[in-house]
C-alpha cells in the first residue's frame, strides 16, 4: 500500500486541477478527497498506460506518464486520506 | 440543470455498485457523492457514447446506453446533492 505522507510531496502536477485537499478546482474536474486508494491507483495507472481514454485522458495521461508505480501508490494513498 | 428528485427514480441499474448514497460498494467503484453535476454529466455522456473508453468502461458503457440527456441530467444531479 501506499504511503500518503510520502505521496505529499508528489503531487505537484495535481494541485492545479484537484487542489492538495482533493476537490476538484473546476466543476469539470473530480474530486479526489475519500476515494479508495484502489480505485485512486487503477485510475492513474490506466491514465498512465494509455488504457483509459476519452473523457479527461487528454489531460490526465501526461500528467501520469512521469509516475512510477510507487509514486501512484503513494499519491493514491494521499488523496484517499483527505477528508 | 438536472432535477435531483426526479434523479432518485432512475438510478435502479446505478445503485449495485455505488449505492443509493453514491458510495461505491467495491474500492474498485468511485464515490459519486458530491461530485459536481457537471463532472457526472460529462462522464455519463462520455461513456454512453463510447467517447470514454479503458477504465471501467466495459462496465459503464451499456449502463448509460439506455439513458437520455434529461435521464442523465436527472441521476448527474441527484449524485452530485448526496452528501
Amino acid at each position: 500500500a501506499g504511503d500518503a505522507e510520502a505521496g505529499a510531496d508528489k503531487i505537484g502536477t495535481c494541485v492545479a486541477c484537484h487542489g492538495t485537499d482533493g476537490k476538484g478546482l473546476a466543476p469539470i474536474y473530480p474530486n479526489l478527497n475519500g476515494q479508495s486508494a484502489t480505485y485512486l491507483e487503477s485510475s492513474l495507472k490506466a491514465y498512465r498506460d494509455s488504457q483509459r481514454q476519452g473523457g479527461n485522458a487528454m489531460l490526465m495521461t501526461p500528467m501520469a506518464q512521469g509516475l512510477s508505480d510507487e509514486d501512484i501508490a503513494d499519491i493514491a494513498a494521499y488523496y484517499s486520506s483527505q477528508e
